[in-house]
Parts: C-alpha cells; sequence; structure tokens
C-alpha cells in the first residue's frame, strides 16, 4: 500500500462491515472539523470564485455581510467526516446520488461543524451489492443545521450471504 | 478588491444580468477542465479518503480497476465551469439546493470534462429575488454523461422590476 492505514483501512486487516451488518435507523456522530479563511478562500478562488466566496471587500457589503463557503466546500467537509467516522468503515463501492443536498445557513471562517449520519435505507440488489440510503445533517457549533443531505450508495454484500 | 478581474466581475463596472434577464430553456455550453492524477489524489486524501480515491494499488484490484475521482472532485469541476461560464455573469445571492446529482460513470485521471447548464426555472419571489433552477451536464471527451444535477439559487431581481 503506498499510504499509511491511518486514513482507511484495507486488507489484509480488513474489518469493514458489509451491508449484511448494517441496520436501519443506526446514527452515527460526526466528528469536528474547524474552517479557517485561508481555506475557505483557497478552496473557493479555486472551485467557486463567486464574488461572496472571494471577495471579502464586495462581501462585506454584499447579503451576507462577509464572506461565506462555498456549498461545494461545505459539502467536501461532510463527506471528510463522514468518510472518516462511518464510510471507511464499510465496503462501499461507490457513491451514486446526492439528493436534496439543501444549505440552510451560510457558513463562514471560523466556524466549527460537525453532524451526524443515520441509515435510512438498505435494499439489496444483484452483483453482491445492495443501494445504502443514509442521511446526514452537519450543524454550527451552536447546534443550528447548515447542510442536510441524502446519499445513495453501493455496500458490497457478503459472497456467502448472496450464494446461500 | 482584492482580487484581479479575471475571476469574476464586480463593481463599479458591474454587468452581471439580474433573474429579469434570463430566459427558461437557454442553454450555456462549458469551458472543459482536464483532471490530473495528482489533483485526483490530493483532492481524495483531504476531502474524501476512501480506498478507491488514494490508494492506487487497492483501486488496481478493485470495482473500477483503477483510480476514480471523488464525487465531491467532479462536483467541484462542475461548480468551477458553471461559475467561469454562468453564474458569475448573474447577480447570484446564493445557491439553495442542490437536487439529484447523479454519478453516472467514473472519472479518471486524464479524462477532459465539459458540459451544459439550461436554466429549467424562473420562479420570482419575495425580497427582490428569483429563485433560478438550472439542470447541468458534465461529460468525458467522447460525449458520455459522468454528472447530472439539478440546482436551485436565488439571483436577484431588478429593483425596478419590483416596484414597478
Amino acid at each position: 500500500m503506498r499510504y499509511s492505514g491511518a486514513m482507511h483501512q484495507s486488507s489484509p486487516s480488513d474489518r469493514r462491515l458489509y451491508a449484511d451488518d448494517l441496520r436501519v435507523g443506526a446514527d452515527y456522530p460526526l466528528g469536528s472539523y474547524h474552517v479557517t479563511r485561508e481555506e475557505l478562500l483557497d478552496y473557493a478562488r479555486h472551485w467557486d470564485p463567486q464574488v461572496f466566496h472571494v471577495d471579502e471587500e464586495a462581501a462585506e457589503h454584499g447579503h451576507f455581510r462577509g464572506l461565506i463557503t462555498s456549498g461545494l466546500h461545505t459539502m467536501a467537509i461532510y463527506q471528510r467526516l463522514a468518510v472518516l467516522d462511518v464510510f471507511q468503515h464499510w465496503h462501499v463501492i461507490a457513491g451514486r446520488t446526492f439528493r436534496e443536498v439543501q444549505f440552510l445557513r451560510p457558513v463562514r471562517a471560523g466556524d466549527d461543524l460537525t453532524g451526524t449520519v443515520r441509515i435510512e435505507s438498505i435494499v439489496p440488489g444483484a452483483r453482491e451489492r445492495a443501494l445504502v440510503t443514509t442521511s446526514a445533517e452537519l450543524v454550527v457549533a451552536e447546534g443550528k443545521p447548515v447542510l442536510t443531505l441524502l446519499v445513495d450508495a453501493y455496500v458490497r454484500l457478503r459472497r456467502d450471504a448472496c450464494s446461500g
């Protein structure tokens, strides 16, 4: 393996869960992420260079009275937290859909984000995989939601569960 | 202004369009973006460190027979292209929702992505703003779609259009 195991688990010591091991209604608390002004600007300059994300002076006089993160940046923070605390521990094949991604409040430099992921449904399918739908909410420190979304991802089923 | 005008337009020479200027059915071709292996790995290591995005050896033996971009990375590429060719030319207040974000095919290092944005609806609302819904498709060079999504964003109405 090229990279250390700190960021993910892999064979030979692979203890990741299969879709068979997951339970609808299970809740997973996420870690936290501190948004810095530098990262807010870096992300937006490359990926979402709209005035209210990259121009501090214009943003001060704009709708939000200051810089706000790109929605993509907020989603990326969700993804990092969800992978580290949830998805890296599953046999995920790939994500298929993000649904109803709602940006509920602006996220600003200095905010600390955390959240939860919940398993909404598990639908076994063909080719030894299940479609697992999770809902997620990202909140700022005071508990106010800034992002909600639904994610459909393919997760491997145990081979013996399929052939049995 | 802190940053040069190359990435966005702003006052005093502000020629951005208002929601009143937009037309349902209008199509906007996007520029193109080349995905490098280095960027694929950099993005995934920080934001989406799942095995099939960051571990080349494991990815070779996995479902996709090689590294694929994080879906967030593909969305970020869409956002960059859409901002540069479409949204930076509008008086966008903020994005509200991403709906039905579908990852249709894997995106790999070396792929060149381009796409289109179409205005699906424009719904004038209160507080001098309209909710503008756009659909978008991102394709690889051969024209095969890799990403489709719907975006709802608030766009400013002309003041005189509201008071008239």
